[in-house]
Parts: C-alpha cells; sequence; structure tokens
C-alpha cells in the first residue's frame, strides 16, 4: 500500500519504520529538524501533510491538539485513502467523523518509553505490543481491513474495539496509572524531603515511570477522557479502600488474599 | 573482615557474591537446595546458622518472618561480631534490641526485582543502591562503621537514617507503591474482564511490577509499618483528591501544574 504518515514522533516514526518493509511509506512532521532526522534515516519525506495524498491510507501520529485540524485538512483530498489515527482518546474523533463523514479508524498502539521523539522512533518499540483497532461511525469493513493489516504490518497484535470500550480500557490502563504515578512521585519526595534520589529503588522508578509523559500526552489522557477516568479512579479507590481497611485492623488474611490476586492478575502480563 | 550471611535469597546471595571480592563471607540459608546452588557458586556455605560465627559481622537476609528468631538465636553467641538485619520494617527490630541489648544495626538495600532467591541473585543487582544504615538503639560507632563500611563495599551509596525515618520513607517509596500497583491490576483487570494482556502496554506493566512482591514481604511491609502506611496512603489520596477536582472540572491549569511538578520529580530519579 501507498502509506503516509503525518507526525514522526515516538509513535509515526517507529511506524514509518515498521512499515517501510512492506509498503511505500511516505512520512511528515511540522518540526523541520525531525524531517531531517527522518530523511537521514532513508525515510521519504514530504514538505507538507497533503503531499502524502493520493494514498491507500495516511496514518495520523501527531500530538492530540493537532489530531481534528489534520483530519480536517486531509479528509476532503483524502479520495478514497482511509484516514487512520493513533489519538489515546476516541470521542473527539468519534464526533468528528460524525459531523464529517470522512472514513477514520482509531488505529492505537499500546506502546511507548519516557524517551521521546524520532531519535527514540524504531520497528521494535511495537513488535508484539497490542494494537487497539476501533471503528468510528464511517469505518467501513474495507477500511476495518486496511487498519487490521497495517497494524499487524507494524507488528503489532490486533484487539477490535469500540470508542467507548477503548476509552475505558485506556482510561484504566494508561490514564489512571499515569495519574497515580505523578501523586506517588509526590509524594514520596514530600516524605524524603528533596533526597528521594539517595532513597528510591527500582521499585520506585518503576512505580512512576508514568510521570514521564510528556505533558500534552498527559493533560490529553486525563482531560478529553473524563468521565472514564473518574468512574476508574472510584473503582481503583474502593480497592485502596478495602486494602487500607486490612491495613488498618491489621488483617492478614484479607490482605494476602488481595495481594495474591493482584499478584495472580499482574502475572498474566509476563 | 569474616561476614557471615543468614538466608541467601535475592538480596542475601546478592550481598554473598558482592562482598566475597573483598571479605571472607560464610554463608547459610535454612533450604538445602539453596545452599547447594550457593556452594555451586563456590561461596562457603554452613550447615547452621550458629556456625556463621565467630565472625566481625553477621548479615541476617531471612524472609522477615525469621529475622527476630535468628538474630535470638545469635545474640547470645556474638561475642563482638555485629548483627546486621536487611529488614524492610525496623520497629519490630528496635524494639528487639532495646530488650535484649543486642548490638545490631540495619542495613536495607533499596534494590530487588521480581526475579526471587539465589538463581536471581548477582553483585549487580546492589551496585549504587541506596542502602539505609539504620541504627538501632544498641548501636555503637564501631558498629555503624562496620555496616558502613560492608554496604559501600557491596556497591551501595549509604543513608543514614533512624529507625523512625526509615519506616516513613520505606512506607512512600516502598509499601504504598506496592499497594497501588496492586490495586491497578485489579482494576484494569475488571475492565478488561480478563483480557488485559491484549490490551495492556509497557506503561502498565511498570505501574504495576510492584505488585509481584512475594507474598511474605509485601504483607510484611503493609502490616508491620501499618501506621506509616496509613499515613502515606492519606497524603497520596490528598494528592489524588487534587487530581481528581481538576480532571473533573476540566481545570487543565491545574493538571498541567501537577503533572509538571510530578515530572520534574520524577526526572531527578534518572
Amino acid at each position: 500500500m501507498r502509506v503516509g504518515i503525518v507526525g514522526l514522533g515516538l509513535i509515526g516514526g517507529s511506524l514509518a519504520l515498521a512499515l517501510r518493509a512492506r509498503h511505500a511509506v511516505r512520512g511528515y512532521d511540522a518540526d523541520r529538524s525531525t524531517r531531517e532526522a527522518a530523511r537521514a534515516a532513508r525515510l521519504d519525506v514530504a514538505e507538507r501533510a497533503v503531499e502524502l495524498l493520493p494514498a491507500d491510507a495516511v496514518v495520523v501520529a501527531t500530538p492530540m491538539a493537532a489530531v481534528l485540524p489534520t483530519l480536517a485538512d486531509l479528509a476532503p483530498r483524502a479520495d478514497g485513502a482511509v484516514l487512520l489515527d493513533v489519538a489515546s482518546v476516541r470521542a473527539p474523533v468519534d464526533a468528528f467523523a460524525r459531523e464529517t463523514g470522512a472514513r477514520i479508524v482509531g488505529m492505537h498502539p499500546m506502546a511507548g518509553g519516557s524517551a521521546q521523539g524520532f531519535a527514540a522512533a524504531g520497528a521494535e518499540l511495537l513488535r508484539s505490543r497490542p494494537f487497539l483497532v476501533v471503528p468510528t461511525a464511517t469505518a467501513d469493513a474495507p477500511a476495518m481491513a486496511v487498519a487490521g493489516t497495517l497494524a499487524r504490518d507494524a507488528g503489532g497484535v490486533v484487539t477490535v474495539c469500540s470508542g467507548e470500550q477503548h476509552d475505558r480500557i485506556v482510561a484504566a490502563v494508561s490514564a489512571v496509572p499515569l495519574a497515580l504515578a505523578a501523586a506517588l512521585a509526590l509524594a514520596a519526595e514530600e516524605v524524603a524531603r528533596g533526597r528521594l534520589a539517595d532513597v528510591a529503588g527500582p521499585g520506585l522508578r518503576d512505580a512512576t515511570r508514568l510521570a514521564l509523559t510528556p505533558e500534552e500526552l498527559a493533560v490529553a489522557l486525563l482531560s478529553l477522557n473524563a468521565a472514564h477516568v473518574l468512574a476508574s479512579l472510584a473503582r481503583l479507590r474502593a480497592l485502596l479502600d478495602e486494602l487500607e481497611r486490612a491495613v488498618a485492623e491489621h488483617d492478614d488474611e484479607a490482605l494476602r488474599a488481595i495481594l495474591r490476586r493482584a499478584r495472580e492478575t499482574r502475572g498474566r502480563l509476563g
């Protein structure tokens, strides 16, 4: 396929590098130095997003704030190209597709890391990662097939879910963990009185790594998906209540039972 | 020095392997197959804990439940040997030292991992990790010097703190993160309806890794240190309240401010 990719950061850059073995990939990034870095990696890079058309598919992998403007730019000129986007919150894209009729499918790789930008991108970032493939109201079977093919060709493992399911899941597996990581880092720093590095081991580092999420993505994950985030936080607080009660009452049996369930659950993630 | 080590699991085994280059190390473990594995790694291994005496220092690195019984076994025969222990909660050891007069210093490496036992032990586990060196009421200057020397010779970076400070810090950097990891894993699994592995990326894996903490250690961290854990959880909930309010009211400026502080704090951990 002829595949365009708008936004060559960590995710878009990794998609470009993963897909070029099997597809004619062309990329674009609003940042000139990113375009130069991508060219240095022998990617075909355009000077404007609309130059990625005509194509069979264009993937929008920009920061959240630029997703709808980019889709609005591409949609009138798409001429049959399937528009894909990696947005971490589906509701705004869903609404856009409904309003404009643009044929859009979400393709959200559950991948990332604390390093950012094209310099950190690589095909291996996406290998064996879950890709949530999410239809909008305008997604037909051929468009879904394109998304599935590209997700698999990028090395991903496809799970299809509705936009509503996606947003509920991402609240629980990305947004709430990020909020907790931030709260944990701040609470630990208070106790360590500015000397956290002197007392923190690998456990706290892992537990707080998501606090490194780039600010714009972090705000989008929490604020644009507020309803699901609040519901997920409420459920988390209920589980914390159970743990807290067991600790306060020295009910080691109850504590053990919760910890055992959690350990088994986490163990299945490998 | 002549250094005995009781308990050759992940931490005790790593201490033995890290210290043997500079000290005459002898180890013991209650589990026969662990003793055999340690001998296969060319460690000098005794058949009983008390055979580690006479020595200049004996490190108790058993599971929490065996720490006080082991100290009680060793103390009457110590004859000048400094007793060290790696217990993650200091209050019970403090009380024991006060009651018996045994000369004990805590030496708690902030290190670990999801793999357990001697098979996972290695000198590199401890390299550049914080070692909290914690006097008990009976610890004199020479005993503290022995603890500091062994911590540094094991590759650690020493921070001296009181037992009370230790327990407050460990509640915030180990116990509460562990409780949150458990709650997060269970909350996410509910939303994913038993298919968490199909939707979880590296972010959730990192955020929940502490849920893999061995059950006995996890229960000890939470239950034996209950007062500090509850205080630390209360502070964490207050920070979550702030985040939750900002999300609920779409107060992106406040959200951004909290996330930025957390990101800077976490960034200093490397």
